[in-house]
C-alpha cells in the first residue's frame, strides 16, 4: 500500500494477512471493508472474536474445544468410551462426525509429532491422552491425516500405547469412493492392492 | 456447524462469512484459528480493527481515507487541483496512484448509482464533489468503472456539469494492453475500433 494510505488501514490490513489463507490482495480488501463498516458491527466483530477465544476452552477428558468443562460428546452416555479416536484437530472431529458411523469418543492432539517444526510430546495432548487409557479403554483408533506427520504421530503412540494391551488401529487406506484408478496415485494404488479385502 | 460446537465459535464464523468474498467454509476455518491464537494476539487482531474503524476518516476535501482533516493527496503543492477523477472507491485511488501519470486530485464517489439498490445522489458523495466546482477546476475525468453503474454515474454527473462549462472526460474504452484480439469480447472490440487513432 503507498505512503499516502492511512497507517491504521495498513495495520488491519497486515492483521487479516496473518490469518491462514489470506494473502495481502485479500487483506487490503478485508481492511477496506472494515472501514466501510457501522462503527457498532465492527465492534460486534471484534467483541465475538474476543469473547469466543475467552469462553471456549478444551474439554478436560477429549480435549475437544467446548463451552464447559467437560464438552457435549464426553459427557453422552449414549458414545462409547472403551473405544477412542485420535484425532489432530476439533476439525477432523466434525469431519468424523459429520460421516456418522461411528459411536466412540474422541481426542484431540492438537497438532502433530513434527521434530523439524520443533513439535514434540509435550507440545501435543499426549499426557492428557495417557491419562484416559487406565481403565476399561479396549481400542485406540489413530485417525491423524495420512501424511508424513500424521504417519509418524500415529505409530509413536501406537508404539506406547501397545505394550498396555490395548488394540490400536489405523484408518484404511484406499481408493476413495467415486474415485477413478486412473488418477489414483501410486502410492494409494499400491496400499488399495495390499488391503484388498474378499468379496 | 453441528450441535455440539461451541456457540461463540459458531458466532465468530459467521462473523468472519460476514466479510467480502469469505465463505462459510474459510470462515469456519478462520474462526477455528482465533481459538489457536494467543488470547493477546486476538485482542490486538481485535482492536487493531476498532482502531482503524475509529481513526480513518474521509478527507474534506477528496473523501478519501485519511487520519487528518485534509488528505495527503490534497495538501500535496504539486498536485494539480484544476483537473479531478472521479472514482468509486478509495482502492481506485491506490490502482490510479499506482499505475502513475496522473498528477490531478481525486475525488471518491463511496458509490455508484444504482436505483435497482435503493442507491441515489444523496447515498454517494456528489454534493461534495459539486461544491468542489465553483472556482477553477477545468477538467472532471470521470473514471468510474466499465460496468452499467459506472456508466450511469459517468453520465449522470457529466450532465449536471457539462452547463457550468467545465470540461467532463471519461477513461479510454479499448483492448487491454498485451490482450489479443481473438479474446476481446465484442463491445471492447466495437469500442477500440471506433475510438482508433492515427498512427
Amino acid at each position: 500500500m503507498a505512503e499516502y494510505t492511512p497507517l491504521p488501514l495498513i495495520l488491519a490490513a497486515e492483521q487479516f494477512a496473518r490469518l491462514p489463507g489470506i494473502g495481502m490482495k485479500t487483506a487490503q480488501r478485508l481492511a477496506y471493508h472494515v472501514l466501510n463498516m457501522q462503527s457498532a458491527d465492527v465492534e460486534h466483530f471484534a467483541n465475538t472474536l474476543i469473547s469466543a477465544r475467552e469462553s471456549v476452552r478444551c474439554c478436560n477428558v477429549c480435549q475437544n474445544f467446548t463451552e464447559k468443562e467437560t464438552c457435549v460428546l464426553c459427557t453422552d452416555e449414549r458414545r462409547a468410551r472403551a473405544v477412542i479416536c485420535v484425532v489432530e484437530s476439533p476439525r477432523d472431529v466434525t469431519a468424523i462426525e459429520r460421516a456418522g458411523g461411528f459411536d466412540g469418543s474422541y481426542h484431540v492432539l492438537h497438532g502433530l509429532l513434527s521434530p523439524m517444526d520443533g513439535t514434540g510430546p509435550e507440545q501435543i495432548r499426549m499426557k492428557e491422552l495417557m491419562t484416559r487409557l487406565s481403565g476399561d479403554v479396549s481400542e485406540v483408533i489413530m485417525a491423524t491425516n495420512p501424511t508424513v506427520e500424521g504417519e509418524a504421530t500415529a505409530s509413536y503412540i501406537s508404539r506406547l500405547i501397545k505394550p498396555m494391551g490395548i488394540k490400536v488401529s489405523r484408518l484404511a487406506y484406499g481408493l476413495p469412493v467415486g474415485a477413478s484408478l486412473e488418477f489414483a496415485d501410486d502410492v494409494t494404488l499400491v496400499r488399495a492392492m495390499e488391503n484388498r479385502n474378499l468379496i
